[in-house]
């Protein structure tokens, strides 16, 4: 049965990196959203806490709930936080509209625009906002903004930064006048993290956790992918040239050979290689991937028992014209997962 | 939150004309593989039964557990059965090894290569087959052969249909020279139905339930699909002409307009959209999805509170260069599913 191998070791490499950067491990909070990038949410959850993280990110109530016991603080990105979920479970906030209604003891991070201009409140909103905090005794725990430009860089990155700065100044100030505990901040992603020299702040780590840095930083930290994807024969045929394989009949064999089928395919998350797919894919050592992939297998002139399609997913990446990202969160949550 | 919303109407209205064209219902088994090709397994069995379906087809053992008490007869298309598997949990066996290995209760379905050349055992093999079923009195519940051409049509189909007859004719005889009672067999899919007059055999039914076809036919059955994708709004803001939205910030405004971001991405299963996607993705009642969309949200020019994606997804698999199969099946099982 097909397997997404996540090597442990590899992890605990990556979060030592990141905690040597940032001099501590204790700002280290992991993103486990959409399914930990694809990689399994009980299982990264599992290893983040052997390796001593205590605050992560979801992307929802639903994701929160498998992990509440794991952590410390679960932050739900996205959606309500039902009245009765336990508590170390936070809402974001992203309207004043969420302000003026949330359950007043529910934690929750307020998301402020810091120029992305997608998610959470403007800044001129932000007076209204603590006005509303403090009048209703909101139970605040964060503030928080998201750079669009991380990966990018330049001018744009750096206003977002700067509006970020001012943000946190504001809420300093804004906590100060209505006598409010200041909330933890963060604004940094992986490679915001990277680009930066210390953050007191919380900072968020997704990708680099499990292997990637999408941004071109000055000597990027040498992480390690932590994840491979491997498939299963189920079976195999002796062709004679000329005999086509799959939907279509679109490959053709050159010459008598062996072809096996594997059980992976596009109904798992991986893009569905085909006829007019530009150039040939190959899995981990070579061997490619014939057009067309069936929604639950694929061939490939191959007899091994097992194969390997990626130790590292920034070639497939690469070949579909997109970003780590979107491979790792399409693989299916069903593909079973083994930690070693 | 987002949804799902699965119209039981139009589900009816499709296994209903199917029923018409095979003069009766019972021969019609419902293929409900990967998260029934992304509807939601449960949603769509307990449809399927409502509607009397008695045979269903799944990826494997883990969907088929999740349904085991909803149908008579369920086969597992890939992977092995376990031993303590409901007995009405069929394993697909696709090599003499496995016939070999098999444990002789079991229910199976034996997989016939009948010129696909990717699954089953070859032609050549099937007397050793039934020499092995007989002498260990195997439970042999069907024998089945996939038609790599359904879609295409054509010469080829031809042959492997032909294939497919001279295939059942020797199971007929091989059965009765063994002595052993004469499986079910089944070899067509939605195409292959909707192009053959009649049919005394089983048939597959996929994507028709679902309503669509990917064949090129005759007179095409007036099917209804059956999904329509929703998505809700998480905040709007109203920007200037000239500032930049989401991540790299390649979506410029054009004029002052007020923008909101919804709460689905690529994280979700859709395509990721990008700044090198040609041409415009737009949603149901035409608004852009303006790239670049995000893991968990997308952005547009609108102030909807909820907003529907598609209705019929051939278009968002046109505009990839996909077929509805993979658009559907990408389909996270995790956004929430509403049976209407």
């Amino acid at each position: 049965m097909a397997e997404l191998l996540i090597n442990s070791q590899a992890f605990k490499h990556n979060l030592n990196l990141i905690s040597t950067h940032l001099k501590s491990q204790k700002n280290l909070a992991l993103v486990l959203k959409d399914n930990a990038y694809g990689h399994g949410l009980k299982e990264m959850a599992g290893l983040a806490r052997e390796n001593g993280i205590e605050s992560v990110f979801v992307k929802n109530e639903f994701e929160a709930l498998q992990i509440c016991h794991y952590f410390k603080h679960i932050t739900a990105f996205y959606g309500e936080v039902s009245q009765d979920a336990p508590s170390n479970i936070y809402q974001c906030v992203q309207t004043l509209d969420t302000l003026g209604s949330i359950t007043p003891t529910r934690g929750f991070e307020l998301e402020v625009n810091c120029g992305m201009n997608r998610n959470g409140i403007s800044v001129d909103c932000l007076k209204d906002a603590f006005t509303i905090i403090a009048k209703r005794k909101l139970n605040l725990i964060g503030v928080f903004t998201h750079n669009g430009f991380g990966d990018e860089g330049g001018e744009d990155l750096k206003r977002q930064e700067s509006n970020s700065e001012r943000i946190r100044q504001e809420v300093v100030s804004l906590c100060t006048s209505h006598n409010l505990p200041l909330p933890r901040f963060h604004a940094s992603n992986s490679s915001g993290t990277f680009r930066q020299e210390s953050c007191n702040d919380i900072v968020r780590i997704g990708l680099a956790g499990y292997g990637y840095l999408c941004a071109e930083i000055d000597n990027p930290p040498p992480l390690k992918p932590i994840a491979s994807l491997w498939a299963d024969r189920i079976c195999s045929h002796t062709l004679k040239k000329g005999e086509k394989i799959g939907y279509g009949g679109v490959w053709q064999m050159q010459e008598d050979r062996v072809v096996s089928s594997y059980d992976l395919g596009y109904g798992d998350g991986l893009f569905r290689i085909h006829e007019h797919t530009h150039g040939k894919l190959l899995c981990d050592e070579g061997e490619q991937i014939l057009p067309r992939m069936s929604m639950d297998c694929f061939s490939t002139l191959s007899e091994k028992e097992r194969i390997c399609l990626f130790r590292d997913v920034r070639g497939w990446a690469r070949f579909f014209d997109t970003i780590p990202y979107e491979i790792l969160t399409k693989l299916s949550p069903f593909i079973k997962k083994r930690v070693l």
